[in-house]
């Protein structure tokens, strides 16, 4: 049996405007194995939202699936959110992208009453209850905000988002390029990511300080 | 006017098994980021071979387009081959993935005999002829190899792979993870990256010695 410990990744399909932003994912993985954990995928099997031409940034008449298009990303390593299991694993991550705000949870169709989908809310919670650090990175600390609530996260320095999370009875702490927020006593880790205008060095920064933060909490 | 150095980064798709190997593309823009040098992506605009769900392997019945694939790897920040002038740029970087072995060259459906993609030649051997330094990763080698013959590649380890590749004029170095090769006279610089059953670490360290080398050789 090997000592390391493991860390679920929970993605939202392939891609920065309707799937996990890439760079976020990659980089989260990237800072896992280079801190000697193991990475584990998952994601919801179910329909993506929609599908987005990355480049004119108009909707596809397409349909494509969560899971297989997060895929991708963990060359074909992934597994069904619903066979996610906190006793598994030591702690839970979410990057971010448009895929976890129409997917994850609806907050980019519906606004502040967002609903967050089942095995999404579930992941974290039962995570939560048993004292397991979650991380969360770019748009996805607004989900745990409301789904936590008191618990401090960061979003980067948006307002509108900001003022949410404090709708949400939760803190908000003001972050730039390459900083993490830490909440100790809720073990959540979160980082501004491409919430910023930043860069993907600033990304790979960010991941690396949240996947050592987590590790430190686990 | 910056004087930072501008690296041109060939994407073919988005996905190890139909398109760029995502790990290697993003680490490649990272590692070029990283050393304060700026990256522009290209992908032909072109229909993609095939569409491969990447959990289980088999063929989808779709049709997608390599640039529009590929523009999800670099946040919709893309521009079509066509476009490509080694003029603009320092240096060329081919990343790996089936995604390049079939629609940028074609070894993975016609094998020894394979054609490339005009668009792709014709960058290769412009960047070459103007004595810039190009980079290739994983499988990407083999077309370097005999596109420009007498020059000096690694794909890591696999026998019949350098063998084409000492069929195409060219010398092959073995090597193992983390490990690049480097062809000063010719300023070809290349590594195995999933060629091995490597780790996501592997390809960064590789990517970061890459674009090292080919940044001092520009």
């Amino acid at each position: 049996m090997s000592n390391k410990k493991k860390i679920a990744v929970v993605l939202s399909g392939c891609g920065a405007k309707d799937g996990s932003e890439i760079h976020e994912a990659v980089m989260t993985l990237l800072a896992i194995d280079r801190q000697d954990a193991f990475y584990q995928c998952f994601a919801p099997d179910i329909k993506q939202h929609n599908v987005i031409n990355h480049i004119t940034d108009e909707e596809m008449n397409e349909d494509r699936n969560v899971m297989v298009e997060a895929a991708r990303i963990c060359r074909g390593d992934i597994k069904p959110l619903v066979e996610y299991d906190p006793a598994d694993y030591d702690a839970l991550i979410l990057p971010g992208g448009f895929g976890a705000a129409k997917t994850l949870f609806t907050l980019a169709i519906d606004g502040q009453d967002f609903i967050v989908n089942d095995l999404v809310e579930r992941a974290i919670k039962s995570t939560y209850d048993v004292k397991k650090p979650i991380g969360a990175l770019c748009i996805a600390p607004v989900m745990i905000a409301r789904l936590l609530s008191n618990v401090k996260v960061t979003i980067g320095q948006n307002k509108e988002m900001s003022s949410l999370i404090e709708k949400f009875s939760s803190y908000h702490e003001k972050t730039n390029h390459g900083e993490i927020c830490i909440d100790r006593d809720n073990k959540i880790v979160t980082s501004p990511c491409y919430m910023l205008d930043a860069r993907i060095s600033d990304i790979a920064q960010e991941t690396d300080s949240l996947v050592k933060a987590i590790l430190e909490l686990s």
